[in-house]
């Protein structure tokens, strides 16, 4: 999408053939500054550090990130040591595990002099496809706001997001943001309410940011106002990204997700999950019960970082001196408050049934 | 309560007889500061901007108002004028008008030289009030938190709270805080979740700081993370404040309540809502539908300040420059969500039979 009128990626090869451009997410939204990746150590920093963050986004940079390994060495222990140290960096995204798994399929059986060539290709292609899905998804989501602004007579359709599911979640477009994009482009007056998203505030400052470059009309509001938005009519449709889902549809995404879920179902609001089929994991079904929830540093509580009125970057204090918190970052809403999945198959049920039927060659592979 | 081991009220007559001193809330928890309010103006602007804040100490605080406007001029016409000025300052909060109520009758028909005296009476009595008030409700709570940790076999007992319903909302004690200090002066092992409560945070900088001062133990979180907690059984019970309900027991509370609700509702976590009755308005009924929803300035959004690590309090800018925000202060959980209501007459069902069963000498007011 674009940044100052000019089209971005998120992840990119560089024009030296080899190492990798990304943007520095953290940065965001006061700074525009893209990094370069040179080897597996560099990769893995960068997702765990959340310079990369957004399930698909990890692994197209997970994916990069196994090019890096095997550019410096392409034996099979330098490949064996990416993947481990990539699946290590964060313990919920499951699209990490599914591009690790795509790379050491496409070179594992490769002679060495040929296995670096064939790395960069396979993360080429993850990187595309998930441009490609997005577009799909984009295609499905736009005619649920189209229909809402037919019921509106044309009114402006309001669409709550949480999170980052944008297109700097992904390699492009993004998933949540896929369906708005879409629509703001086809000229379907469509305005984001947009949850901050704390602790990391990347509604506040990726979305809005994203959504601003491109001129999608958005407001920023605390993520306990979403609720009260509902019971007053002012949402016409969630739609969120997800981190992992599982085999019956329950859905793993940004902590938080799960109480926009129990108000839109409260409140008759209808509740879309976008879900590119690699986020979804075949292998779990109760995603409460089996999804391991990732607990970060409790400094992303405690501690806040923006820019001050003269321009400088400064973190600050929060809470009292020596409190004590703690900083899940997802949380599971179950496949029943979903209204429905946006996937580049179409739009499916939250239901083991549906999703088998949608992507019966997953199920094969288990 | 006590700070630094010494005890505090919230608001206070100073020495000289007819100036009041309030703690400063706008700058805790990075420091603890009084200030000493002269006039109805200084008293008007100190809950408008939330030195004072919390639904209890608002109407204590808009009694003193009163006091200071008829120190200055004890005239019909400044008594008005008071009335008007402080009912203004927040439109949400009913202890308000239910204080300036009580200020209006204490001294309206009495001479003009009596009315000072009278004045400071009856806002000593509503601060003296409000504390035992608060006392009753710790009474009628703690049995909720025994009976939670009997059934733990004496493990300790989980209560998640959002806002700052302590005894900074109040003149003392707290009203959500009631039980909890009082388990835990009681030797009930209790760990209080705290909401940071975006977007002015006061549980982080305020619930977490009394609670700390206080020596009981607890756990700063997002208010994203509350669903995700109930869902693993690691709340035991909710118990919140109130800014305003209804006669048929919705509650009108810190944006975000309704959402914690709607969790506690979906994991079976009891949620309870700690009531002095001075805050029910048994004019209104549908609480979604009637109570007026204070919006604030969007720069409670978008911006937050706190301390650098070199001790400096600093302001930033959390959102992208240009964002639009919205800022909505409240929001209602409907009595259908609600467990029990936590009065100074006991613990009451959130239903307009229970209501009027418990307080009738406020239905025949109307």
């Amino acid at each position: 999408m674009k940044v100052d009128g000019k089209p971005w990626r998120t992840i990119w090869l560089e024009p030296d053939g080899w190492s990798v451009g990304v943007i520095d997410q953290t940065q965001l939204p006061h700074r525009f500054v893209s990094t370069r990746l040179t080897t597996l150590d560099e990769a893995a920093w960068a997702i765990k550090s959340m310079v990369v963050r957004g399930a698909p986004l990890i692994g197209a940079a997970a994916a990069y990130g196994v090019c890096l390994a095997l550019h410096a060495d392409a034996s099979d222990e330098s490949l064996d040591r990416a993947c481990a140290a990539l699946a290590a960096t964060r313990p919920t995204a499951i699209n990490l595990r599914w591009a690790l798994d795509q790379m050491a399929r496409a070179v594992r059986n490769r002679p060495r002099g040929e296995r670096v060539a064939a790395a960069y290709a396979r993360a080429q292609e993850i990187a595309d496809e998930d441009v490609a899905i997005n577009a799909a998804i984009g295609r499905v989501g736009v005619e649920l706001i189209e229909a809402a602004a037919a019921r509106k007579n044309g009114a402006r359709v309001n669409v709550l997001t949480h999170c980052n599911a944008g297109w700097l979640a992904t390699v492009d477009i993004g998933t949540a943001t896929a369906s708005i994009y879409t629509a703001h482009d086809r000229g379907i007056p469509v305005h984001v309410y947009v949850d901050e998203t704390r602790p990391r505030n990347q509604g506040a400052a990726l979305t809005a940011w994203e959504l601003q470059q491109h001129g999608v009309p958005c407001t920023v509001i605390a993520d306990n106002a979403g609720g009260h938005l509902m019971q007053h009519g002012q949402v016409d449709l969630v739609i969120v990204g997800v981190d992992r889902a599982t085999s019956q549809g329950d859905v793993c995404n940004k902590i938080g997700t799960y109480l926009k879920a129990l108000a839109a179902h409260d409140t008759g609001v209808p509740f879309y999950v976008a879900l590119p089929s690699p986020t979804i994991d075949f292998s779990t079904r109760d995603g409460v019960a089996e999804i391991p929830i990732e607990e970060r540093g409790p400094e992303e509580v405690t501690h806040l970082t923006g820019m001050t009125a003269d321009g400088r970057i400064e973190t600050v204090r929060i809470v009292p001196e020596g409190a004590v918190a703690a900083n899940y970052a997802f949380d599971v809403t179950p496949a029943r408050l979903i209204t429905g999945l946006l996937t580049e198959r179409g739009l499916i049920a939250a239901r083991a049934d549906a999703l088998a039927a949608a992507f019966p060659e997953r199920i094969a592979k288990g």
